[in-house]
């Protein structure tokens, strides 16, 4: 319930305030008078600049409040009411927004994941067997897919892996969703290989990540193809995801998209986990995950945990056995290398 | 479309960042660590603050982030699936918030409204009518009210008027929820006779707006019997209204309820309405309404509009005859004297 | 609450079963094995003469339940989820559904009604001062279109209203769907000039009423251009408005088609509906509103009601003034020219 | 697509009409007049009936059109918005109800099933599993329990694992709900040791089949104690569920319910089905589940199939492996023992 002064936190990735540049520039910009609703002109700015970096000067920019909104909005916006939306069991539209998708009036369609992933052949078996399925048209009908980069486990799909499952999507006309909320983390990370011009290539609608990312809060939804979702700014209101002072969003995203920060503002994050995991690994920890980015999943001893939470905040994940618990250390933007080297100690003690 | 460098504008009372106390403490708190949706000492310190400002140290507080998020999540809480929301026909819920409580699944049963309020009588008389239908149970049944603190014409409710309501909601069991998106504006204004203690024992549920009156964006939602609404931490989650760093808020709020921030902070707008009211009708305008908050409604020619607005930015409101239009002037905490100076002069060309 | 072995009924049109022909035909069938959900050769037969009737040959016809379902269903499958249907305040889905169409998440954009109706020239309107709205992108968008003929007040849109309304939604690419509840007691009308081939040329979606037109219950919508809407018979399943034996509505809708029954059966109640009618005038009373259907409002004193009562059901409709009530006289396909004579006995007394 | 005049079939329980009683009730009352949506005399005579065949004279009795209606009405009655419904991931609101309950605003959580069966310990983990998650907050609160009995696969609860799973239930404060659409199959079942008095006891709501048990359609929801779910009536509106005439409900189940008819109308079914497995099995046919009703599963070579289905109408449930198919045989209360024995010849080939 506290806010950490003193002790040592690892829980999340969301426990700080914004970049720097962000908090300077929304300092000296907090006078100047804008229209609302994003249409001011550093929406607008922010806007062409990540166009740019898409590399899909057409597209639609979007800027949203938070992840579950974000999700519970595209994904509203774009099935039919009869359809519903694939995702991996372990998705956090599945398991973590307290059931926005269903209020919404739609499904999730769950597939089994493996390391958080779902693959191509997966979403092409499920969308067989409902075709081949006698009785499905009494039943819902997959309308999306439903992917997050990196997936909640911190695992990264390849290029190759997205590829397919975006070749097997538009074989079937389903349209292609990706959720960035830590996208800066893959993009910041040497195993991955996708690039935000490859998402803009395979997916129908994606977002980056702002309060996971170094913002103080806030979501950019990418539209490549401009009008793939009519009137998107509406539903947005109707959701309750339309930001008055929209500004906020505009000039959050407007720095984040200056000068690559968002490519490279993960960094940190990656370099510290990097050196978490090998201290791990050399403790004898065993991973729960193999995984490249900022999240580390641990198996630990109860008692083990015990003591390490004394001096330091970890996330838990969920048990694994009655005597062993799988906890989570995660990095972000703002870790700072005298705090991994104190974990470090720690964890050596 | 654009940033005002230059411009005067008038045009609404969101178009600044956040006041300079706030800005100061979101910097200043930037990099300390916090746990996440509102469960950080700030929002404790600011739901102590603004449950002692309100007089019910027993009731809630919860964070939103903006106002159709914040009528979209309460009315959906408080509502049963099968009744309605009491609302005047001018209300921001029955006009300008895309179906958001539709979306939800309810309807929203307008009253006439007289000023953009709607009175004691007009309530009972709908129940009334409702119970003596003998299609009553075919029939959505009215299931809470909705008003608005100033009203969306700039009207305010004197303490009878809302006394009266209030009793005429609780004889019926109907719980009645007051949208105080410009609170701080009825509460800096002289003709005001309604403080928060008084919305805190009419009300069931009631909101401070944040990001009208200073801050960069924000709802406090009051309710002053814990648990009238159980669970609403989880419903605020499915409706994406939860801020994962709900530090934001709570800082926020922290800082408008220090030192009685929030009872002052709408003093230069009620002021510098105030002037350019009797600027106008100097200037022989007719006023729309008589409203004494911060908005002004005045009927004004088309040829006159089009030249005012080379200069000044305005609000349109609606047509009122087909050589006039209703414009609003709208103030806010941030407007400055010179600002207002130089409307004058230009209303005085 | 009882079933009327002796008094004299005129309070509604659904109160027998179904017309002989149609029992008889049920009987017949009954132990006949058929498919289930409308895949039966009862409905194809059905579905073949209704086409027939209307002249679209290559439309669609499905079968609901009943009015409120079949109003829901199609409402929310023609409605993006961001729009409202267009309807006259007193039309069935505003008043008397219980809300099921904002149980959807739409609104109900009511227009005022004349006689029950709406104009042409009052769409227009309303979607211009939409569209003329500067907030427009924040208010719900009219959808579609909502119609009953008969109306709620037994009166009828004549073939030129119907087409300037079709005319302005066409326009304006705004489905028109029209509520044909009573639409017998219209085609046995004299007055009526409206044809079913007429709706199927007006009309995007409409429905013939079988549950107060001679059918047990089962609602036939009829969509003259197949795949309108795409997924229907799914819609109707998520609705739960989908029969498992659908040959029941089959069945009882092919005999209303078979000899052109639908287009007479509501014959006889126009006749009585006729007399009542002028026995009323003749004795002085007067008729709420001018109407040539099945359905007869009238004005009376309490006193009077309360003795008439006694001896005969009546439908009541609202409160005329503190010493009258409107009071409602229908007639259906199975009123039978003996109760009407005793009626207008007492009518005289 | 056809109406089976010669060939065999066992596809499913609702391919013919109603029970000769129920055809003659309703042609008999079909001219008498009733009052409409179910407070006719027909239907209180009913619900009386019902009430004492439940042993619950206080409860409330309600009459629906068919069981995804009935599911998705009691369903959205029951939950509060922020929670879902526990069930099998066989159950037929998991699968077969074309996303009704999630249209409704619900998530479905499903278990593993077990014979198309959940058990007592599989509820209790899921309640600790959501209640120990440090998440729960974020998710989908588990509010209460949905049961079939006959299960989707024609396996019956026994009373013990019923009565294990009603405790659960209510040390939980979880409302127990079950969907007994062929509940006459499991009545008549000499396999079924658990009676209606049972079902009034451990259920908090429960329906009794009629489409497939005897009725033309029509399902009987038995809440045993009143007022569980305040203003059902309008709820049944708002989902369309509300039949005009709801004398025909009434008058069905009051036939059903005289004479104990309900109680022994399955035995048809359950002597045929008997006899088809057994002579399945004596042909070497592999069942894919034991169970005691009318609904026999069998794997079965795809060439055999192929020309069995020449002859007789089979259901098709799924794949089993690239050679064989589960087949579903269906028996009813209107199977007669000619057709049983032709069948047995055809298989006996």
């Amino acid at each position: 319930m506290d806010t950490y002064a003193d002790k040592l936190s690892f829980s999340s990735d969301y426990m700080e305030g914004a970049h720097p540049f962000i908090m300077t520039r929304l300092s000296d910009t907090n006078l100047l008078k804008s229209q609302g609703y994003g249409t001011d002109s550093f929406s607008q700015s922010a806007r062409d600049k990540i166009r740019a970096a898409c590399g899909c000067p057409d597209g639609e920019v979007h800027f949203l409040m938070g992840g579950t909104q974000t999700n519970a909005t595209v994904i509203n916006a774009v099935l039919k009411s009869y359809q519903g939306v694939v995702a991996p069991n372990s998705g956090h539209i599945s398991v973590h927004e307290a059931g926005a998708i269903e209020f919404g009036g739609h499904k999730v369609l769950t597939l089994p994941q493996k390391l958080g992933k779902i693959t191509a052949d997966d979403i092409q078996e499920l969308l067989s067997d409902y075709q081949n399925d006698e009785n499905h048209d009494h039943m819902v009908m997959p309308g999306m897919v439903y992917l997050s980069h990196p997936t909640e486990y911190g695992t990264l799909y390849s290029l190759e892996e997205l590829r397919s499952i975006s070749q097997v999507c538009r074989k079937n006309g389903l349209p292609l969703y990706l959720d960035g909320a830590r996208l800066a983390y893959a993009l910041a990370c040497p195993e991955n290989d996708v690039t935000l011009h490859d998402l803009a290539e395979l997916c129908d609608v994606f977002y980056m990540g702002g309060t996971k990312c170094g913002a103080l809060f806030g979501e950019a939804v990418v539209i490549p193809q401009k009008n793939f979702i009519p009137h998107f700014f509406t539903i947005m209101k109707q959701h309750g995801a339309l930001l008055a002072k929209g500004r906020l969003l505009g000039i959050q995203f407007d720095v984040l998209f200056t000068d690559d920060l968002y490519l490279h503002i993960g960094e940190p994050a990656i370099i510290a986990a990097e050196r978490i995991k090998e201290a791990l690994l050399y403790q004898g920890y065993q991973l729960y995950f193999e995984s490249p980015t900022n999240q580390l999943f641990v198996v630990m001893e109860n008692t083990r945990i015990a003591k390490l939470t004394q001096k330091v905040e970890l996330g838990f994940w969920e048990k694994y056995d009655d005597t062993h618990t799988v906890v989570r250390f995660a990095t972000s933007w703002a870790t700072n290398k005298e705090d991994v080297e104190k974990l470090l100690k720690i964890l050596a003690e």
